[in-house]
């Protein structure tokens, strides 16, 4: 029997524990789920006898110590910074380790220790990062072996609302982290483009977007993301010309959230003024030029240089942006004053699904010809429980999980999936889940 | 005897020190003036037997203990950040203080302890802050004094070129340190506007410019500092509906300006790639499209939104931006590149002489009539040494320093000059030395 220790019974978990509760039997698993709430553990495993829930705090160490030191193989979906505190009571005690997320310096400090151990530290094997890796060194892989050189590398990934629920004029609402949404893309965004190095101001992030069709999902928007350039040597693309990497909106979005990026409405480093009594009028009314006469949209048209009748027009005045209601909350940054119209206006609501679409494009030289392939994925919720974030993020850490126990995955150290060896494997199965590329010439 | 002890002998110190020695014998004072480099202390006082020169190092604590122990008033023109270590001393030892700079906490703590030992440290005495506090509140007193109420108050400071030096076509050169000039308005400009509070984004700074004639010298531009209300209580205007300090240049600097800020060439947050071999067109081209035909000049006037004929391009090209130079700079980030063609470009030469413009804009209703008052300084570099920027800094110091020894400003505690007692005999001498405002209604 094998013990696998899942920390952290959040959104992203409820796929990877049925996952892993589906399979138990098959395998002899003990899944044991720790979570902050005890509740939240024992509503993901259901009634299964091959799995118990447990109140877990990751600041008692003795907990941590003791349940690491049972378990064969831990998880960890907490929160980002506290995986390193997982890790190192992992290695200490020879124990295999999965997460989702990127690795951080303290974990990347175990390399050594996790190969002097035979042990192996899985990282970024979710869907962003993870199943970008995977699907993209897949085709990386195969354009080399073919003899192919690749001149440019552009990979997209959105979470959006699938498209039956996709229900307002933004095309946009809330699958993940609203204050991520809200700030996205603050600082400045560097990719490579023709062999030249390229930086978008953040006020101009969202004036510079390309598109994309997806297989039947029609267009799509992108911009960049801060770092395109990060995996460069990691995929082996030292010299490559063009590279970028995006994230997907529907058509028309990034025109609109640019109107808030322009005017300061997305800022959170300093606190509005009696932000408590404020109303969204006068919200932004506070980004406007004082004028006797002028509306606030009359203004606001003016400022952002559109049309009062244009379609972005539209989608701020169905955000209620120009409404006397108080946005009562206090010392509130604009960001945070927007966030909390945008939570009411851009909710996802239980009967939604919501959608991950992914898409490389590949352009490369063979054989003297310029080659253009392209490689998408599209996954929907299948309900409120199993969303499309959760499934996408969940199976594959599951799958890894089952192919570390079986043996499959034989690699150690601290490793993140652009090996064949692991993302062979994995994508094979993730297939049967759904979560599959198409690739077109 | 007094012996008065001047720490910092740079640039600023120049009109400070010759007042303090051309004043030495009527007063019968001795100055001490302490600098890093000795060579530069001497180089001040030239060779008056009523002066001395040192090496004075601030992070050697004996030598800070015994210079200010055995003298009976100093004057900090350190840099900002080291005050406070001569502040304390001076305070135990029950010395006066003088600086031009703003009041750090840990000067504000020495409060209450000046005041047991009946001691002042006078800080703010510079120009700005300063001259800009004295003369404003000369006008607040007394507008309040003939019952005035004052609706609206603007105050622009700017230091510039004099007007037969002013021979490039941005009408501006460094008079003052380079850096704070590149990164000048980062982060939110805030102000007061017929009541309501106004956030300007940096992105949007320079494209929000307002206008003022100044006396025979013409027409300046003025772009919001990034704090307008800080002294909004201190000056008594707690409810005043319209509040706003800015920064003047000559007309169409801000719109060339803005371009360098829209595209993202002032960001000190990043390094660039390969900065060392990257040529100042690379450089611009870095920050925009890669377009396979279209050139730098093309596609900068695109993205900003400019003819190629215009004023701006002119400007731009004449700094020499679209040059293949190299800018040989290792790591910089793009506002240290900017900065090191700027200080080529923009270099205030040694026959040059400097400007100080300073206006405030009141308006105020009495007898039930709208008023409108302006007041209007400018002070012109005599030479290289006794810049204006040394003149309006130091002047005002001087005095202030005369003041306190001859027992005319009695004041204790940690005090600004926003008090008649300190600013009318101090406005009344400057007027001398020819900083004087002129008042128009």
């Amino acid at each position: 029997m094998k013990k696998i220790l899942v920390l952290g019974a959040g959104l992203s978990a409820s796929s990877l524990i049925k996952y892993l509760i589906d399979h138990a039997e098959q395998f002899d698993w003990q899944v044991r789920v720790g979570d902050m709430s005890e509740e939240v553990a024992k509503s993901k495993i259901g009634n299964s006898a091959r799995a118990q829930a447990f109140e877990f705090n990751i600041n008692n160490q003795p907990q941590r110590e003791t349940e690491i030191a049972n378990c064969d193989l831990v998880i960890s979906l907490l929160p980002a910074r506290f995986h390193h505190l997982v890790a190192e009571i992992a290695v200490q005690n020879g124990k295999n380790m999965v997460t989702a997320s990127y690795v951080a310096p303290e974990i990347k400090k175990l390399e050594k220790e996790c190969l002097e151990k035979n042990l192996l530290i899985l990282n970024e094997i979710g869907v962003d990062p993870g199943i970008d890796h995977m699907s993209a060194m897949k085709i990386i892989h195969e354009i080399k072996e073919k003899g192919g050189k690749i001149t440019s590398f552009k990979s997209n990934t959105g979470g959006l609302v699938a498209p039956k629920y996709d229900t307002n004029p933004w095309n946009y609402k809330f699958t993940w982290n609203p204050r991520n949404v809200v700030v996205a893309g603050q600082g400045v965004a560097q990719y490579i483009s023709n062999g030249f190095y390229k930086y978008i101001p953040y006020h101009k992030l969202f004036t510079r977007v390309e598109r994309a069709e997806v297989l039947e999902y029609g267009e799509f928007e992108i911009y960049a993301n801060r770092d395109s350039l990060k995996y460069r040597e990691t995929y082996g693309l030292e010299n490559i010309p063009t590279m970028m990497r995006g994230t997907m909106r529907r058509p028309g979005f990034s025109r609109a959230w640019n109107i808030f990026v322009q005017i300061g409405a997305t800022d959170d480093t300093y606190i509005l003024e009696n932000s408590e009594d404020m109303t969204y009028r006068e919200f932004i009314n506070s980004f406007l030029s004082f004028h006797a006469t002028l509306t606030v949209e009359q203004k606001l048209a003016a400022y952002a240089g559109i049309d009062e009748d244009s379609e972005t027009m539209y989608k701020l005045r169905w955000l209620g942006i120009f409404k006397n209601e108080k946005i009562g909350l206090k010392n509130a940054t604009p960001a945070q004053a927007l966030q909390q119209l945008l939570e009411k206006k851009w909710k996802l609501e239980s009967d939604d699904r919501d959608m991950i679409v992914m898409q490389h494009i590949f352009e490369y030289e063979m054989g003297g010809k310029k080659k253009r392939l392209t490689s998408s994925m599209v996954v929907e919720g299948t309900d409120s429980v199993h969303t499309a974030m959760s499934i996408t993020v969940g199976i594959p850490v599951a799958i890894a999980t089952k192919l570390i126990l079986t043996g499959v995955i034989t690699a150690k150290g601290v490793v993140i999936p652009v090996n064949k060896d692991i993302y062979e494997p994995v994508l094979a199965e993730l297939a049967d889940y759904g979560i599959k590329f198409t690739e077109e010439e």
